[in-house]
């Protein structure tokens, strides 16, 4: 699948481009570092900023990776990344020696670089200061998000009540903030809240022997995300239309899947994903609700077609699907630790004029994961979703010149996203390692400006 | 307190103004209707839509206030406000009908019409269909508010899993929701998930006989709250600095209220109100929190005065004589139904370029309500926020031009809220009648584009 073109991108990243780039004050986009198999996990020194438990366990979680780790601010030192752990913070004060320290490296951070803070559920205490403090966090890494320049993010990893850094979730979290995957994810948090998941025996091959089924696999989104998979190590199970068939199975040939033509809306779907996946792999292990559809109208001019399919498409065939693959959990073909999957949109979050229908369908996507994370945890399963942005497909190549130009810039990294930073996410997700994370939405938008 | 020039919206609202904006594709802000004492409550007719329990209360509701229902839309009917309940939606494909309803009527709205949504609390159900229709109206709620043109707003009104829309909170809600109190408040939701609140016994002077503190009422949003609660029947105690004392008094004159020139970052400040408020007023029965300072860098030039200053003042005074409030609620002075209202502000929620220090305290802010609601509880109070978004006020008149005039367009009105837009919010959370909504932050910023 080729990735989509962005022009303006790759000329202001040229010497001469960046020159009238930067004299006329236009954008200047950086090239972001994204995931290669065998890429070191880190450029440059770790710096871990706290003095609290959480810093003490990354800072060997970190060695253990052989990462060069850091826990002084040196001024000769260059950093591919920060760390800073407020997780024993009491009141809003707690957070000064900490941030000024991370202010103060601001200017030796590397191109691409991450900074992560480090901080507790603030719904997990009930004290008011506690709850300040921590939503603070979030406060000054959302502003600090915006500040970051040349292609570096700033993200939260927010730990459970009584979650330890050095749990498999966080540390599974963790390594996803750190690494390229995590390339257009910023001013985002990442919940960890159970002590669960699992370490990779490999972590080039998450997904090694996993069964995984996605939606909507012909193109695409949902082709990145089938590609990625497979590249993780997962068996990957195309579903598409049938019209869309030859596509399907060009993606899944390559893939060394297989397809399964279906109507998603059908009554039976998840009874034949499962009986496809029982026949020809003999397992099921992961599923990717990425098929979705647009019919745009504002509401003034919408009608019951539109209307509906929307919904039958985007939400109800989930439902109904998670129903199916809940029954058989555990049973015969599902596994006993199913990891599901959703597309959210951020339209989903902040709305979007003439998308009611389509905002509608993604606000009760999330909604749908984050009511079904109960029922899947007495599975031993998560559900998650990935709300995309400005993501650079077919489909928003076809947006008119202009407005294509203000969509991609109207984020936090000046750029639209590419379909395989969903996929990473995604695929971050459906692992192991992020069993300690369900029922939440992590948006991959660059953080993006509009919100709710 | 006069109100700040939007030399702009005014210029567009003449007939020669308005034609050129529309020839150039300019944006073409409405003049907001906005309250007034003795005004009707909606102009031209109320369209309740559903065949919901809500529905049959509001409209009930509603002829009690000699309003014009409807129940059926009519052709040649003009719409000051429609109300869509959908209280009994059990999955996202009941929401149809009511919103293709909804979509029938948008060109006979009314100029600043209303449209609220009526719906259950998302997460008061454990059901995933159910959770997924409730949040589903969010998302088309916030879609709708985007497509609303002159004036007209459109937000939801959330009741808990047993409130009923009848109970004093929800009715109040529905009022304020309805009247031009709201006029710059868009895209959002207010919650009601207590069956408490009073309703008042005159609408027009719902703080009648209490007696609320003000802190930073001198000048701006904060005199604009003072004359607010006092235009609604309270007694006004301004609170703010000695350097500011002038100004105060100024304020407080002409509200027959009283002034008390204050450090609030001293360790007594909350005692030194209390001990005001009981030799002076024999009582106290509201606190706003709206002084507040701003002390912008990028984390990369910020040094400790600037950050401890704001994380002091915005915060941490707050946590402390909230301390001192509770502690003395029911006992002596402070009323048994203490109501506390903060200010936060749209950049605690979305963060900003150059605010670590402030979004971390606004974002503490939020959480401090939302932590202390509880607390709250127990003696019979209340404690919300309310997080404006570009105000007009001596501050941003200050702003250079043209990123003043971005900033007052970038939301779904395309205008700049007055300071007593925030301060009619404020007045509506520290009434009795919206007692049944308490830990919440409620933006009052048009449905600005900046979101988390």
């Amino acid at each position: 699948m080729a990735a989509q073109h962005d022009t303006y991108t790759a000329l202001v990243n040229q010497p001469l481009g960046k020159r009238i780039a930067a004299s006329l004050g236009l954008p200047q986009p950086a090239v972001l570092r994204r995931y290669q198999p065998g890429q070191v996990l880190v450029e440059g020194s770790v710096l871990v900023l706290g003095d609290s438990h959480a810093a003490d366990e990354t800072a060997a979680i970190l060695l253990d990776w052989d990462v060069d780790v850091r826990r002084q601010p040196a001024p000769a030192d260059r950093y591919g990344a920060v760390v800073a752990c407020y997780d024993d913070a009491g009141t809003p004060a707690d957070l000064s020696a900490t941030t000024l320290q991370l202010g103060s490296v601001q200017r030796q951070l590397a191109r691409c670089a991450r900074v992560i803070t480090v901080f507790r559920d603030p719904e997990a205490s009930t004290v008011p200061a506690v709850r300040a403090a921590r939503r603070g966090v979030e406060g000054m890494t959302r502003s600090l998000a915006h500040e970051m320049r040349r292609g570096s993010t700033a993200n939260g990893l927010v730990l459970g009540k009584d979650t330890a850094l050095s749990s498999a979730g966080a540390t599974g979290a963790l390594r996803f903030l750190l690494s390229s995957k995590s390339a257009f994810v910023s001013g985002q948090f990442v919940p960890v809240t159970a002590e669960a998941g699992e370490i990779p025996a490999d972590w080039e091959k998450p997904l090694a022997g996993k069964v995984a089924v996605v939606t909507g696999a012909a193109r695409g989104i949902g082709a990145a995300i089938a590609e990625t998979l497979h590249r993780d190590g997962a068996t990957v199970v195309g579903v598409d239309v049938p019209a869309a068939g030859q596509a399907l199975a060009g993606v899944v040939n390559r893939l060394s899947g297989t397809a399964l033509q279906l109507d998603i809306t059908a009554a039976d779907a998840g009874r034949r994903i499962l009986t496809h996946c029982a026949e020809r792999h003999g397992r099921l292990d992961i599923v990717v609700h990425n098929a979705g559809i647009t019919r745009d109208r504002k509401l003034a001019n919408m009608d019951a077609a539109r209307w509906d399919s929307v919904i039958a498409v985007n939400i109800e065939s989930q439902l109904a699907m998670n129903r199916a693959f809940l029954e058989a959990s555990g049973q015969g073909i599902a596994s006993g630790q199913l990891r599901i999957a959703s597309l959210a949109s951020t339209s989903g979050i902040a709305g979007n004029a003439g998308q009611t229908n389509y905002a509608a369908s993604k606000a009760g996507v999330m909604g749908m994961v984050s009511a079904t994370a109960t029922e899947m945890a007495a599975v031993g399963g998560t559900i998650n979703a990935v709300a995309p942005g400005f993501i650079e497909t077919e489909m928003t190549a076809r947006i008119p010149v202009a407005t294509r130009e203000i969509g991609r810039r109207l984020n936090s990294l000046q750029q639209g996203g590419q379909p395989v930073d969903v996929a990473e996410a995604i695929a971050f997700l459906v692992s192991d390692a992020a069993g300690g994370t369900s029922g939440q939405t992590l948006r991959v938008c660059g953080q993006g400006l509009m919100g709710a």
